[in-house]
């Protein structure tokens, strides 16, 4: 009830503060007898981490995962995963100045009047590094969708005004690794990098946009009429800090086309039905057609700042806040693994939730 | 867990299909002693009423509400407020050429796929008409933000091409109604119907988005980390029909925007600590902080056309969908009260369980 | 949240006061597919009904059930199952004398002390009017359990101190509504029957026991290691109106015994792994074991007395009750349909939690 | 939804099995700003510790609790709770000659066929250490009854046949620790001990009963109709290990008295309404009335026997199961904190909950 359990059959529940002992998670419901690469656990956790690439911010996280429960012999038992992340480097002396401050576009404001206390150490709770139990978390589920033959591949769609601006269907998915902003385009991967280094030097931040392709879906997920699977993965996606935008399909630009443009046909192929377009972004009337899922959420550029930022402290006083610590310029490209794990939790949910539908 | 339960205190089940014997909810958790005008209830379901204007369905539905428990004296006993409107205009005479045909971009196929069985009539469950219930409960939890001082108000940015693109807060809202599509704007409003009553003649249809704005929300709002309260906003758009799309605050512009610019920079205002801008959209690390809440959705055009398109059949073969029957060239003005609705649903939610959050 | 919604999987929301509209409810996440019997639906609520023998209350109420959606020519359709009793026979004017003075054992003054209101009319809420709704639903789950060969069946144990003290082995349950009173033994439930004539006469009240027996479920059911089946059954058992005691197999018994006598012995009976004796009742660990379950459940005497009872008002004013209206003297026949459906419900809604268990 | 996690608002999430690597729990919905006794947490913890006297188990469990997140300067951030146990003594050599064989009464069976695997170290999940994370999980609840002047005491009512028999309110329930059978009633206490020792001679196990009484508790608490404070509590001792019967205020007794006997007359005492008698233990209609709230559960005697048993394994075939490993006779006085703390956490869980039920 409590906002840190994630998911209906496949549950996710989370803790951890930023500069706390540790960041974790209990999954629970995952189906008995499914092989764990835990492997892949830590690379996917790998993918998230800072100092991995000369774009992020060059914090030293270790991040190394700890499974303290449900699983024997590689495999899962039917009982809940248990995993941490033991919290290593806090510098917490870096977040000292900020003791009354409130910092702009953070939580800080906020946590303090819902809970009449805030963890100033790192953001504590609102901090992104939270994020790092969902990615573990769906780094089990995903698991369970390789399993089912379903891929989940988020890349960066743009980075401030530098966009792609090319369907997914055109591009190289599988390149997406090989960018270090984790745009599967070279040339725009490159120029990626360049405003990043840019507006590094100015002491600003940028946002961006992640698009995610989710193939192998089989028909039949979503639960309507609340729990349609288009309305968990907004819910899914706009969870993650900074995100403030969503849209499946056609998405916005719907809006503008005629119904006689934007309706998807019916046709068969080689036997089989399908569409002829797949504006609906593989979900009709809320639940899977078997169509690739595809879906682009929009981060906001990050709120610290290395600049001076005038704000106000907690008396009401006006400071000046001073921009330090290790921070990134841009999360977008760390934020990609954390897409895809938000996704594969819903998708993996959706596909135990319909195991139900018929006698 | 199936998906006709929305909210956590605050808890919507709805059942009914378009053609069935009645359309209704039971809307538990509204807490006691509240006073319910109930002919604001019957006047937000009219606002959604077909017919009620001539740029929508001429379809005739009375769409009375009756309530059946919960009430007393005019007050509600903090017991459950069960609700239901008779389907009287049935027709279903109109959807037997449908019996086997897929429509483009409808459920039809989907619910056949997932419960392996569909309600031809009127789209049975995946129909729009499932809406009427969340606009009564919503009417229901309208009144207790009422009581809190809280208002919701949505209207119609943009119905195809024809947009508004004035930021709400330069918008006379209060107009809102006496546009026929929502339009507070009247010069946009007249290019609005002109488009649809254009589109009409061509038998195609329109999509479009809607603003809603949310003033008087007290800070402390939201449920981090996974029941941030524009997560679960979003969850309650995108989980009406025709939604592709979410954006709140700033939105996918965000994305293109430098830190710099797009930082809320707290200051004083009249010994009040507020904010300079409002690109959180009212709110900061999932939590609500005082602002108005303002987001954008996106509707896709209407799926049923009155044109011949071709599709296929339960058996493969090809086969010409007639456009027939009175349907709705654009939903969007008649999904303002949704829209509000859903809205309602979450603030009222959200604003009992931040009860629980200090001790 | 609030207490209205019953299950996980199955979920029955639940409404209406005594002496309202009507009492109803949404049974969601039935499967697609099943049939269903209308004639069994109603044909179980009668077992419920007032007025059905000379043991019970003569209040008349007809008690039809309408079923308004979930419904396609005579199956599911995997959407929610909405159905409703009309309340005729309301005579409120039983009640009036009540309107201040809290009735001993009653629920009139918790109500006013957590809700600062109560219905006055029938107790509202809390009459046991209310099991309507859950007869009902259990009704709909009953179908989906005998399709998977599993039957439920409740008899009366004792009523007063006329027990049967026999195992429900060595009974024959189909006898059981050749009763009146639902005791499957003839010269028990005459005197029964003959202890309830003699009780009434004294204006006085019984209470008794309702055993259980589940037949012809397999192997699996049940979540450890909260929602054991054990646990649910009994938090089902324990929401029924004058519940005070719940064991399940040897129960209480069972604390006196050692673990050498106590223990099922795993035996092979003709090639299939049975147990020697059953003390489990048929729950290992919290999990079905595939032997029948047995429970058994006290009821406490009607609180309603025909004979004046001193109590206070709400100004703590000293004042008689006197003991007027048409009220049974022992609720515990007509308590027998309401400890299957309930039973019936949790058993449905583990049937379709297993379903997740394994990959 | 799997049934790991326990609670509405207040949430318990546990994990871990017998032998793995450690046994926890993540508490969440804590209201912010409570002050935090660690030295409590760890405290109750002891109370459950095998080897804290001569009639439990000699295993030696140090059972150190670790806090992972969720507390600053110690009071709560109304953030997750996560804490941990390490398992230390795991000799997983004593159930080498399990690893085919089921034993009689435990899971081992019905685990198999649930999860198509089950651990088989010291029962893996289905072991009663599972408890620990119980245990401390309701220590932070206690802090929060506390704070609301809420007592939680039980005590062992009777072991095998030694049974107490003296209603609870003439205890001297402060006596309860100083035994070690957790017995208030010194000379009962001594023959509990001695039945103990000369079982244990036996190889033979005992189970016993446990009462709890719940003092403070304010009206109002219980959410009718499905989720009574009654049945509230039944779910959760029910779901505790090896317990088979649960009843409240007078229980089964209930069944064989007259309504003019059972019912609790209100009077004024000292200007305060209260009750004459509590055969309603504290809850009526589901709803606590403000008296003492008691009720009694059953424990089954110990599955593991000290001597020879006859059982099946895996393929059927009969083999002989030896006593060995160090295990309790009895396991009921270490219960008693288990008994408390799920108590406690179903008492917090509505202590919230009532928050909700007025506007």
């Amino acid at each position: 009830m409590a906002g840190n359990i994630f998911g209906k059959i496949l549950t996710l529940s989370t803790f951890g503060e930023s500069h706390g002992e540790a960041i974790g998670g209990i999954l629970d419901g995952m189906p008995a007898g499914l092989e764990i690469d835990l492997g892949l656990i830590q690379r996917e956790l790998n993918r998230r981490k800072p100092g991995q690439s000369t774009v992020v911010t060059s914090r030293n996280e270790t991040d190394e995962v700890d499974i303290l429960s449900g699983l024997l012999d590689g495999k899962t038992l039917g009982t809940p995963i248990a995993f941490l992340v033991k919290n290593i480097d806090h510098k917490s002396i870096d977040y000292f100045h900020l003791a009354t401050a409130y910092r702009p576009s953070h939580a800080d404001f906020t946590y303090e009047e819902k809970y009449g206390v805030r963890d100033i150490a790192g953001g504590g709770r609102s901090s992104a590094r939270e994020t790092v139990a969902r990615v573990i978390g769906g780094a089990f589920a995903k698991q369970l969708l390789t399993k089912n033959n379903i891929s989940v591949s988020a890349y960066v769609n743009s980075i401030g005004t530098v966009s792609l601006d090319i369907p997914y269907i055109d591009l190289v998915l599988s390149g997406t690794e090989d960018s270090i902003v984790r745009c599967p385009d070279k040339t725009m991967s490159e120029k990626m990098i360049e405003l990043i280094n840019q507006t590094k030097n100015k002491g600003d931040t940028l946002g961006g946009e992640i698009t995610c392709v989710i193939k192998g879906v089989p028909t039949g997920l979503g639960e309507p009429v609340f729990n349609k699977l288009n309305a968990a993965l907004s819910h899914a996606i706009m969870s993650i800090n900074a995100v403030k935008g969503f849209e499946i399909g056609s998405g916005f630009e719907a809006s503008k086309m005629l119904g006689s443009e934007h309706n998807d046909l019916f046709i068969m192929k080689d036997g089989i039905l399908g569409t002829q377009t797949n504006n609906s972004g593989g979900i009709q009337g809320g639940i899977s057609n078997g169509n690739d899922i595809y879906f682009k959420s929009a981060f906001k550029p990050v709120s610290t700042l290395m600049m001076d930022q005038k704000t106000v402290d907690k008396d009401g006083n006006q400071v000046i806040l001073k921009g330090k610590g290790r921070h990134d310029v841009c999360v977008v490209p760390r934020a990609v693994p954390i897409v895809e794990a938000m996704a594969t939790l819903v998708i993996a949910d959706h596909l135990l939730l319909n195991r139900l539908s018929k006698i």
